[in-house]
């Protein structure tokens, strides 16, 4: 079973640049990877927030978020900042 | 041929997490994954400059830097802080 991971943006371009970039890189014959538009999917906020995602752009693997650059806080993007 | 990936660290806690577990999700098949150590191999503190490198860890495909959570900025290293 492939683990999943899930990538975590808003839209902005650092987003959509690392996007593009880095989910490249994986290998995708291991992973499922879900991509998140928390600008058009508030609904998943509450997930975003329990994996520990502090900021995005961010990729969630194995319960470890790797903050990449960065775009956006969550806080900002809650306030309606993005 | 392989595309050269290159992950800088400097060994604090934050970079060998995201070494064991970011570098884990690399396709290995197709990226020729190079690891340097800052700490340890300050020779290659210009190539990581140049490649646009501001904190560590960092990893740097096809000439693009992605900086992962914050470990440390080049300029503590340089100053010895590391």
């Amino acid at each position: 079973m492939m683990t999943k991971a899930f990538f975590y943006h808003a839209g902005c371009p650092v987003c959509v640049s690392a996007e593009q970039q880095l989910l490249e890189t994986l290998d995708r014959s291991r992973f499922d990877i879900h991509v998140v538009h928390l600008g058009q999917d508030a609904a998943k906020f509450a997930d975003a927030e329990q994996a520990g995602v502090l900021s995005v752009p961010a990729l969630v693997v194995n319960n470890t978020v790797f903050h990449i650059n960065f775009g956006a806080s969550l806080a900002d993007l809650k306030g309606g900042a993005a």
